[in-house]
């Protein structure tokens, strides 16, 4: 590899070296700027194909990027030299459903029977709005993106059910439009919006009051757009109460290889 | 020729030569179905190049799909038989901005220095709207479809100058946003919406009081999504008063042998 690609994927690999010696616990916003990062969500073997089946179909709140072999740390699609149990700045360790632990590793906790799934995560379509001049307003705030449960139940799979969560950008009408032609070309990160304006519709009663993150305001000439959000199959898994699971800690994702451009469709 | 091609290249020229005899005279929505109908625009050579750099200038409402050579009735691009004096059900022939004629040929008043325009339509998208399972609400009541100026103002182009015209279809919020998908890959028929929710942002007061065609109901789970409209350059032209015009009849247009699926970009 030389060039562009040697030099962007290098990042991706520096960063997860960096996190990996433990020098590194903070959020990974905007660390390796261009490549993909993921959400985690690290279940045994035996919860790991209904999951599977789950995200399969619910695409949009659950797009798959890659799942790993039983019991192996490794990500080779993701990055040659990934190691699950170290490369992410901060871990959530889960039994029957209570948090239990935030170590910056889980090498600790691991066993042969877990089964990793990397999730897409926005970050990667918030990129292409703002390289396209769109202002993200949690990003302009620096606060967590505002999150909603909805009314619109997910297909359920095995024991995995419960409702669609959505994140929230307030946008002009004419962004709004510009932000459907974006997303929709990147349905491997959530794709295009699900909702917008009419918050009534998808059971959300008051804006200024998100089940998840910061709300943010929205001017007068703005309407709540609402993308299917990867928070989704972490509230599901918290119904579920696993008798053991590892997911990233909120904003500690893992950062991969891959470019954000990699995944456009179009 | 044959198969599929020539079946629908054939319904084309065979509802044109129809037209040519004078044995129809209605409008031409529901004729050769799949096929692409364009609005028609002919203007004096003196004001033909401003007139183009208007369009140029304004392409989501003035998508030009074929400039006629000065004082030829041909459009070779658009059908191998066709003659834009004869082919359209009913014309609007205007002097000096007045409405003089409304005739089934304009053989009688044809010019050496007239250049005609084919100018994209909205049938086009609403085809491939239908075809995806989304109403088209002016078309489910069978009436004109709602159309609106606004207080954006269009790109000025020598003589050439006036506001955004829009016309509006009803639609729930997944279906604004599908429609937003299906209706980006069609460019050169409108193209995506320029707004939607809100109209008073531009400068719509009363949706339920088109400038233009007729209100439809508008649902509590809906949001008026509006497109820009073929009617602008009619608008602007009227408001220039050109000494000479020829234009179609509202909703008789000019059927081509182009498919609309083949003015999808992607």
């Amino acid at each position: 590899m030389d060039g562009l690609i040697s030099i962007h994927g290098d990042a991706g690999a520096r960063e997860r070296r960096r996190i990996r010696t433990g020098a590194f616990t903070g959020p990974t916003s905007g660390l390796a700027p261009g490549n993909v990062q993921a959400n985690l969500v690290i279940l045994p073997r035996a919860l790991a194909h209904d999951f599977l089946r789950f995200a399969q179909a619910n695409p949009k709140p659950c797009p798959v990027l890659a799942v790993s072999d039983e019991g192996s740390p490794a990500f080779p699609s993701l990055g040659a030299d990934l190691d699950i149990r170290t490369d992410l700045p901060l871990y959530r360790v889960w039994r029957n459903g209570e948090l239990v632990e935030e170590p910056t590793d889980v090498r600790h906790v691991w066993r042969d029977d877990l089964v990793s799934f990397a999730i897409g995560c926005s970050f990667s379509f918030e990129e292409a709005l703002i390289e396209d001049g769109i202002e993200v307003r949690h990003i302009a705030c620096d606060t967590n993106v505002p999150m909603y449960r909805t009314n619109i139940p997910c297909v359920s799979a095995g024991v995995f059910h419960g409702p669609l969560v959505v994140s929230m950008r307030p946008l002009t009408p004419a962004r709004a439009i510009r932000a459907v032609q974006i997303t929709s070309r990147f349905p491997s990160v959530h794709g295009a919006p699900v909702h917008l304006g009419l918050p009534h519709l998808i059971g959300i009663t008051d804006i200024n009051k998100p089940d998840y993150g910061d709300a943010v305001p929205i001017h007068a000439d703005e309407m709540p757009v609402f993308w299917a959000c990867g928070v989704t199959p972490q509230a599901v898994i918290a119904q579920v109460k696993p008798e053991f699971c590892i997911t990233h800690a909120p904003g500690s994702m893992l950062i991969t290889d891959l470019r954000n451009t990699s995944l456009s469709a179009l």
